[in-house]
């Protein structure tokens, strides 16, 4: 179990001491959306977006939050100030809660607001994150939108975890997605990015829209890389000179290879390098960021 | 919370009691598959073949169980004896486990089971299980098989929710989804039979595979009732001479309305009562059934 601290039930506990019902249909439903940010160096990063998003993804489920926006924003800064740490994954998460009549009407659920502060985590680990990963492009198919909103971040998974498995059998580190209409979507809790002759483009639908993602968009539009967000095919991946990823847990992180084949020279490559290092140099200067003790100061 | 007994972590606890940790991926990823059956007046119900189904969900989701099958029918007969209920609604459960690395590699979950027996709970109510309930055809598409196996019980149900959400909000007691081939599928938790011409037919792709389906066609060749799994189109609902569902928690149960419209004359269909009646008089009898009383003694 990690180190931090979580707010659950209205009380500040240790992540060991974080239980919930088995009867929440948050879980026997999956009926729960979530949101992670994090801090680096004491600064939240992109925090408003975050809650925005977390608004939208409750409101997709109809799910009620008995907190706002300033409320949550104490609480996540209460849990990293508690945890300790400086660079920490926050996440927050409403589930239904139990229902009255245990089995039926979501309409009797009292929803249940989680978050937590927890030593930063790395998707793929630090080393593969900033130097570079193998991808294996999975036959499991993504859930469509048109089941569960992919917008709405939620625990709805298990397509995810088997193509994860898939990708371990075949060697690599991690799997991306291909969804019913063909098109490519994006891997367990990150997007996908393909460079070809200098130009950056990654999937339009059937994708979480990642705060990350965003802020690719805004370092791209610095650094003059044109920067599309359209359909993507299956093939531009091998097609592609380099491959990246983004996610609040890693940041821009590099793909090296796909299945078996080596991606450009097998490194990372030099236009998602470039993104890479304004990435970390503009967090580490507090790049659209929240200092966790202005927050508490103001409570 | 309801009364009953809970299996968990090892020990016999009441339903209050029954806590599991928010980092079990169970949770965080859906990662989690189950089936449900039933006592009713101290016998289980297909008890062997809900244990294989489990199995079988257990294997398609790469989850080891720790127990084998005879463990298992021990502990649920533990938990029903320890109820005190003699009609019971009988779940079991098996979760991924925290993670050693908490986010990334499912490998290293330690699946953790969990079972229970609570009052036997009806789907839709008693009286509407019995009687007949209304059906909403939902626009929510239901998440296809090559995504999340629907033939592996789990709990990544959020497109039911969502669906059931909608039905609430045209008038109806719950929801039929149809896939993204445009056949129909199931509903939260039921298959579907369309009646027409004295034929029963039900929806052979992207459902689970209901053992109480199993008994309806077990009932329908004793009655005589040509009885086929197939595709079924969205409109051989509003078509049919009779609609009814099936599940552990309500048993076959018809449907009279689908959105504004009577099905048939707008009452349980005769075709629909011969099944039901015959369901109901052969589990009072002890039909494939197994009394909690003899497990517990051969134990």
């Amino acid at each position: 179990m990690p180190q931090g601290c979580v707010f659950i039930d209205g009380e500040y506990v240790t992540p060991e001491d974080a239980r919930m019902s088995i009867f929440d249909m948050g879980f026997v439903w999956s009926d729960t959306v979530y949101d992670v940010t994090s801090t680096w160096g004491g600064w939240f990063f992109m925090l408003d977006e975050h809650l925005e998003r977390f608004a939208r993804s409750c409101a997709g489920f109809r799910l009620e939050n008995p907190h706002g926006p300033d409320e949550m924003r104490r609480i996540l800064a209460e849990c990293v100030a508690r945890s300790g740490l400086e660079n920490c994954y926050v996440k927050l998460q409403l589930t239904r809660g139990v229902l009255k009549d245990h089995i039926r009407d979501p309409r009797l659920g009292e929803p249940a607001f989680v978050a937590y502060a927890i030593p930063y985590a790395w998707i793929w680990g630090e080393e593969k994150c900033r130097n570079g990963a193998a991808l294996h492009l999975s036959g499991v198919e993504r859930v469509s939108s048109r089941a569960i909103d992919a917008r709405y971040k939620n625990y709805n998974r298990a397509d995810f975890v088997q193509a994860r498995f898939e990708a371990y059998d075949q060697g690599c580190d991690d799997a991306i997605l291909v969804g019913a209409d063909g098109a490519l979507t994006e891997g367990p809790g990150y997007n996908i990015f393909v460079v070809k002759d200098g130009r950056v483009a990654t999937p339009d639908s059937n994708v979480l829209e990642g705060i990350t993602r965003r802020a690719v968009a805004e370092l791209c539009d610095e650094e003059g890389i044109p920067y599309a967000c359209r359909r993507v095919e299956p093939e531009e991946l091998g097609a592609a000179d380099e491959l990246f990823a983004s996610t609040t847990a890693g940041g821009v992180m590099p793909v090296v290879r796909l299945g078996d084949r080596p991606i450009g020279n097998g490194h990372a490559g030099l236009l998602t390098g470039r993104i890479q290092s304004r990435y970390w140099r503009k967090r580490e200067e507090g790049w659209h960021g929240t200092r966790v003790e202005d927050i508490l100061e103001a409570a």
